[in-house]
């Protein structure tokens, strides 16, 4: 005979074992290694709150705390392994198994850990792929997450940093698992409520407010005249080319540099209306100039940035804000709509290959992928058209569908760097090393449809075979081992067919791409342009 | 000048034009077409909660009821058009455009609408990607839907049929759109609140309960030997071949075949533990033998199911269930989950092209898909590994992904229907007169990895050319005009190469393919097996 509802006696159990300690939800700040060493078990799937933006800091250092003699073997979920203590948890042996979607800052120490066998990597995941998962293949035990405010009932306020919490702890909670949120303040009044304390265990005061990132502010004073050039180059000879209305953007100065050329180049090509009014990104400073010159209508954001609050209050009409006036960010919803709702997906990465496959996984650096695999591909499962889609056909069957436009922007060489075209991804020895079954691809060459370097545009979505993706790529590749491989007459050919576009096939004259076009070209610019709403983090404002 | 604050201002005016009638945020029943009257304007998006299962009844009437001298132009976004009420909303001339996902049994009067010129279709979407476009393309205006509860602050229950409305009412509340829920009953205390009443704008208790489709209940006893005949085959010569744990399937008899034949052929297989542990799908009642026997780990559903409320409750270690013991289902999460954390997809299809391209679409029907299309395709953004992920792969390269599972069940004739297998899909002609921009092809062949027929299993996986594609699926397609140009060598071939495989290739006698195969061959069966907490709508129990 099955017995049924373990999980719910289990709960109720391990909530008994810790009821004299807590003040109904309220755990005591300093109690939590105590309570957290009573309320997890050895072996348990624990998700850890660790965002693009918003970290859970305080938990994961009360997680550090714990004896790993009496609780080891834990499984984490923990979408961006951005912090120390997110490595520590495994160095001290409490945590094995690692679920993860994105580790910038210590992707180093994860393939470290790796060899010393202190990780077992489950999985790198996208994070909707994570969520999913969240689902279906892991039942959490225990979710520990960060939010702004609570009140003592527990009912949460996570306000412009929303993010992935609603999501771990809809899985959480729902399944039997236990909701643990660390707060900056408890109050008797919140600004509103993002999540009802119905899905709440607990609440801890945190002895420091959570950490964010200010991951998606990019002074405009770095942006390079090669950057400007190929922003040119994409708004002209791909977001005017194919219509482009809904798009994303990722993180970089590549972008940025997009951002502010829309306002100054982007209307004097009379693209106004016409490009670029539907974004799925988060709130890019540098998009100010934009908005305020009526360029956008909609924005769909992952997370919230630091020093945008004010700005995106005031600006409703095209950000999702609730009824304190605040962003609603939500990383899910974000990455859905990224996915099937937006018609183009820019990109960067760190190292391609010859057919086009690329990846941020180089040589000693796990780094996961963020969200860029699920936006950065062509969704087979979509079925409503745009004009945009439809122009990236290339026959006339009417059972074939449309296509998503992926742009990977790159320059082929930076001083003092390593190549970024390579003959073969660092990813394949790194996924080996990490006992991957498949190597950590992040955008397949394949699904790439524009590259962008400051040598030209290859329409890749025009090749058929790989051999020819590969010529395409050669042919704006520069001065690099494979750009060497370019013939003049493979070059007049490709250029004759529209497969590759130097500057001047697009009527761009290099010299013309100077900063003097940037609509903002500091930090002080942004603000002016916000009309002093934008509020940016001291470290930028030195 | 940009002007700012547009959407909540006009949100604000039209609440205040229906002060005198709303008691706080209590729509009086006999008031709601006045209320919706001056709420909703001409050319607003419009959402009308329209899902699988649960139907906005009462407000579908109500808007009916509007001047369309006065309100016209609507662009309605409703993902199931399943009642006569969603047609006549266009009929009179108040909506105009549509937004759909599905439209079973309206699907014929759809196509006469749109000659008609009262019907313009924006777009046939799959579940996921059209609640994406409601945070990028659509900025909604008003969204109408349906709880069970409601608390006099605004506070909703929805209970064991969440399924889509969270994700509508988040759309909606942080867009500056008006939210409108219809309640079956107002009540002091909520069992649970699925809603939080700050996303509320109003509630109106509806005159008659919401409208509950049973859409997944199927009786076993209609379940026919070559049903099982096919289930044996699939559970044989694909779950257990590649290891399947996590699946989803849809609605119908074959897949019910499966679930009724796992504690009988797959437990006489040693299959227990092996496979199928890991569902997305509705509380299918042909799942409960399989539940009981101790084969099931997890269920993720879209939506609920009427007369299972009691039976998920007692279940509570598979099922995801709140704090009232109801079911939690939510058709976004369930939809993401079964893209990305499912490995299979078991669908079925009205038509299918000698390529293995099927659509539900028929002459005179536009049908929608639902989900099929999201779950029914391999996700290119797909990047963690299963077994039987990688099991899928054709070739040693470590660059190569895996792939999914997508398995097409079907019966290549049936008594006094028409061909199933067919020259060219229907769905190329409804397309062309519903000016869709490509055909409505549900599933696309080079996605169908499997094809069931009663004659055997096609590995499409395995083939290299549409052409091969082709010639499989002659093989296994019997008495059609396509099943007729297979010739005796290619079968050989084929059957050799692991291609194609008959029953007997599988080690399944036809004649062992009784309905005694069956855990449960009644309703009765069914309600025994639950230890009668299932509890059959009365249609069932005739």
């Amino acid at each position: 005979m099955t017995q049924w509802g373990t999980r719910k006696q289990e709960k109720i159990s391990r909530k008994l074992s810790v009821k004299d300690i807590t003040d109904n939800k309220v755990i005591p700040t300093k109690d939590i290694v105590k309570v957290l060493g009573l309320l997890i078990k050895s072996n348990d799937c624990v998700a850890l709150e660790g965002d693009n933006q918003k970290q859970a800091t305080f938990l994961a250092k009360a997680l550090n705390q714990l004896n790993p003699k009496e609780i080891n073997g834990l499984h984490m979920v923990i979408s961006s392994m951005s912090l120390p203590e997110h490595l520590e948890i495994f160095e001290k042996g409490i945590a094995k198994k690692l679920d993860f979607a994105y580790a910038g800052p210590q992707s180093k120490k994860i393939v470290e850990l790796i060899e010393q066998k202190k990780i077992e990597i489950n999985a790198i995941n996208t994070y909707l792929e994570l969520y999913s998962k969240l689902f279906v293949d892991i039942s959490l035990n225990v979710c520990l997450i960060a939010a702004d405010k609570a009140d003592r009932n527990g009912n949460l306020y996570t306000g412009p940093n929303t993010e992935e919490t609603p999501t771990i702890v809809e899985a959480t909670a729902f399944k039997g698992g236990i909701v643990i949120a660390q707060v900056n303040e408890i109050v008797d009044e919140l600004p509103r409520i993002d999540i009802q304390s119905e899905w709440v265990d607990y609440i801890v005061e945190a002895d420091e407010p959570y950490y964010l990132e200010p991951l998606f502010t990019k002074d405009p004073q770095h942006i390079t005249e090669v950057q400007i050039l190929m922003a040119m180059m994409t708004i002209k000879g791909i977001y005017q080319k194919h219509n482009l209305q809904s798009l994303n953007h990722g993180v970089g100065f590549n972008t940025a540099a997009i951002e502010l050329l829309l306002p100054t180049y982007g209307e004097s090509l009379g693209l106004k209306g016409k490009i670029c009014s539907k974004w799925v990104l988060n709130p890019h400073p540098t998009l100010i100039p934009a908005i305020e010159s009526g360029w956008v209508d909609n924005i769909c954001a992952f997370g919230g940035e630091v020093g945008m609050e004010e700005y995106v209050k005031e600006r409703s009409d095209i950000f999702f804000t609730g009824v304190d006036g605040a962003l609603r960010s939500n990383r899910t919803y974000a990455q859905m709509a990224g996915l099937y709702a937006a018609d183009a997906f820019v990109g960067a990465t760190l190292q391609m290959d010859k057919y086009g496959n690329s990846s941020t996984v180089t040589k000693g650096r796990l780094t996961g992928f963020g969200g860029a695999p699920n936006m950065g591909h062509n969704p087979g499962g979509r079925r409503h058209s745009t004009d945009t889609w439809v122009d990236l056909k290339q026959d006339d069957n009417y059972l074939t569908p449309g296509r998503k436009i992926v742009i990977q922007m790159l320059e082929t060489y930076k001083s003092g760097n390593k190549p970024i075209i390579v003959d073969q991804l660092d990813a394949v020895e790194v996924g080996k090393e990490a006992n991957l079954a498949v190597a950590p691809v992040m955008i397949f060459g394949e699904d790439v449809t524009h590259l962008v370097t400051e040598e030209g545009i290859a329409y890749l979505y025009k090749t058929k075979t790989p051999e020819e993706r590969k010529e395409a790529i050669a042919a704006v590749a520069g001065v690099t081992n494979l750009g060497k491989t370019a013939t003049k007459e493979s070059i007049i050919r490709l250029r004759k067919q529209g497969i590759i576009a130097y500057p001047e096939d697009l009527g761009i004259k290099r010299s013309d791409a100077k900063r003097s076009l940037l609509a903002a070209k500091n930090m002080n610019d942004l603000v002016d342009w916000s009309k002093g709403l934008y509020n940016p983090p001291a470290k930028f404002m030195k």
